[in-house]
């Protein structure tokens, strides 16, 4: 099986990540985790996007904040999916992440999830790896049924609840 | 190999959904494109959704504007890959198009491309599937380099304009 | 006399969603409170929109955060009114779930309320309730005239004090 | 029956709000429109609301554009449901009616819809004059339809546009 | 001497207000000071606007937050200046106080200022009145000399911190 | 009389800023008016501020687009009533300039109407001179008049041409 | 004397550009321009980036639209002053590309100008390097005062035109 | 060598600002600092500008919140080149602060940092003086591989972690 790569630009981001690395022992893909920075590591950040593939990386997980470049350096340096996290970091409260990460330039996209959606991250690239996985694609439907059943369980219990009123 | 879904929202976005289609034809790609509205035909975009994966579907790609709900519809439905495209319609110039798909609640993730990105919606299905298909991943590689011959070339020419003058 | 369906995309809406209820038991409206997802839950969601009117739902509220797609989408499936509640959760405080609920594509409307306007929701629901119901209209009367004197109250007050410096 | 008031700030609103009145026609439901600013004529606005109810209208219908007051206005003198549309007129694109429009104080909702949404707004109408009015639901149910249909239809070409390329 | 109104739609918006109020004080301008609201005590605020000129008020002053219409649907009443300060209330922190108080049509003007910039409000009203008024003239060019010079020994003292590391 | 300034910052501010100075000149209010630039005539624009009053300037309007710091800079210099408009000029449609010209400090307030608002601006002027000018103050009354007659009779059309159909 | 380095990241930019270029020629300044992709030709601009100052660049400006990442890559390969032009291309007029350019992590600055600033670029590129050569800074001088007179100019045809009516 | 003068319109900015001043020490450029105010202290600002250069300073940096013309202003009095930081106060974050920097008409530049980019307005500031000083040129040098260092020992902890769990 491929491994996932976890990549965040800042030391300050794992707390949100680690939710993608949660979610990625969920399902029991393998991954590696690395704090580079577009900026103040760019050559360690291009040497790991252009080996990545032949390091057995099938998918790149970006993470970073404010003027985020870093899914989109990566994304330019690799055929490998890009999936960028916009952080919720600095004054603007991740806009300003949100548009460096998604707006860019037609020929190198950058699959972008929500403001500090590791989770989602995560669980993109638990899809990516299911295409070709049908074993993977059956724990995603039945984590999708988990969530199902707790969200009918809350009702359940807003039901019993208003009963008992 | 698996197909692609294209499923737009409106008639009106063939002209920009296009390009995708036009993308996908190019790294030959099959796929199938549909009209399917999360509102107006929410039982044909669902029905498709849910039965897409034993279709044959490996990446669904959606495109649509304003409280752009379509993809986010899609993904609720299936756990292939869900990739958005935010249509630039109405007034607010596809900033509706993008919050709506790109804030997903966590469980759902929607892999979200730039405002009227097309070109690169269909990238990123290309990437996906060649995590998986080697020659798929070498025309990416080869669609890369040609583009940054053409930034060379166009270079160039700069170079040679400004030598003459 | 019809009822109200109060519907929250998440348990993490009820201590906004509860002033709506607490609205409505007010007025002696008769409602039913659900949680549904339009991701998580969608088929329960759906089934409640397409049998609602059967089971003497006359309007129906929805609230949800983020990408907010609960509301159109349980519009697309009913032709009651819909009123749509965009909550203020995640880092963008509701202006994503304002634009999700209220930019509806045409044929499909969505009643929107201010960001967490719980109680202007149930407010509206109890008016369009009222448009056949005189009892109810006399209520909606006594409710703004209550509020009115509440206000002119605050205004004695404080011209009470300004006397008293 | 009761009929629907459509107001509008402006006479420049009309070729936007004419769809409106459009749609009201097609359902058969009764109306007058009114050029009424919440600014210029407020003396009239304010008449007008306080007594609708005793003149048979059921619904009011507001569009206004910029610091668009018109439809909370008329909400703040009526206990009748307000629809209020704001006008993409001015330099913000409607941003600002959207705005002055949707944000209201909690005690007096107005019920919104999206930006230039004439259609929506009467469709809104017809849906809350339907809760009480079997036969109008039934014709809202066959513009559903009519609409799904035309959707399905354009699918339709479009998969005949695909076969013979 | 005329007298100012300071009008504010809510109590909450009291400890901002208060500033204005403290404000005039310091500059001897007389001022009553009202909660009227344009929403839920429509007919004191008209009525006030109305007879605010014969009752010797020379300026408005109008705090509202969110579809903030208090300012405009007083000036409409009367032809006084009137001032508004969108209030930071509500989750978008006044942005939509700010756009329903500025953008008003032509033809009603509402001098705004800064969100809650209450001090600033009551500075324009003394402005206002010293257009004809040589000793509030002058007290203004005191009080801005007097501001200077705290500026100038903010400074000082910094230079002396400086000096002294 | 005292007389009104009206700067702009740039001559291509005069085609909106000429509706101001007709509606002074329909008012008979006295004008002068100049282009001054807070940042390519800083010098000229402080001189004229300075002396504005012996001048006899009451009131001082000052459009400016962009990082529009004309109103601001002018209102520094003097403690007359400073209004600003902010021009609809550049990629941002004057937001930029609305947020500059409106966010002022504490201490130095600038009065500011609407994007582009020149005809508010003058009318904002003109009832701040008619706060003790009685003859001024009964032209503005005739002007919303007409203006209130204007709308009536646009509304009476409108009911002409419903009944005509 | 050290040359600039003028980058863009398509030679669809270069029109605007142009001015930069235009700019530094009168000023005397020598530049190399080059079309230079963050995202297509990364290696290209690191590798320029990084030769740059050995090659006697002193300045290095940089126009990039969309997620602009150009002038930040740059940025984190020099330590030469790196501007940043955000380009008004794409559906969000250029608000992408500033928050793109500017809300730079701490560490590595990029020097933004406004929204299509390429004059300003240039001038600031001048600026810089005026720092240290005297006879620039009086070029600089004098630039601006042409600039001051062509405002006095305009200001003073405006008395004209005034006194002729 | 030249030495910066940093500059910040109120004392509350200090904190902040404070960060510049470290960094300038760390690179050992000598600077001054001082609190001046476009609005309170124009004279002060003004004149502070006009000599800056006569008495060695190099580059100014200017911090300043919501309508932010500190930098502009200083912009317009002196052709050294000036640096603003936007800074993070009032409630809209700096938004406004932004825009007011940025945004300046074209012929006087403003080199806009990050909101709150205390610590990238003193490296810009000495990368500019580094431009001509190749000692200062080397400690930039040594910062950014100081950094970079502290970036890779931070992934290389996180590479610990992982192999310890």
């Amino acid at each position: 099986m491929k491994k996932a790569a976890v990549l965040m630009g800042s030391d300050s981001d794992l707390p949100v990540v680690q939710k993608a690395l949660d979610t990625l022992d969920q399902f029991g893909v393998p991954y590696e985790a690395h704090i580079f920075s577009a900026h103040r590591t760019p050559e360690q950040a291009r040497t790991f996007a252009r080996t990545a593939k032949e390091k057995g990386v099938g998918v790149i997980i970006a993470a970073a904040g404010m003027a985020a470049h870093l899914a989109g350096a990566l994304a330019a340096e690799t055929t490998l999916p890009v999936i960028g996290i916009p952080m919720k970091s600095g004054p603007l409260n991740g806009v300003d992440a949100l548009l460096s990460t998604v707006q860019m330039p037609s020929g190198i996209p950058v699959a972008t999830v929500g403001i500090d959606g590791a989770v989602n991250a995560a669980l993109l690239c638990v899809e990516i790896f299911a295409v070709e996985d049908a074993s993977l694609a059956q724990k995603l439907q039945q984590y999708r049924e988990k969530n199902t059943e707790k969200t009918i369980a809350k009702d359940a219990r807003l039901q019993q609840d208003a009963r008992e009123r």
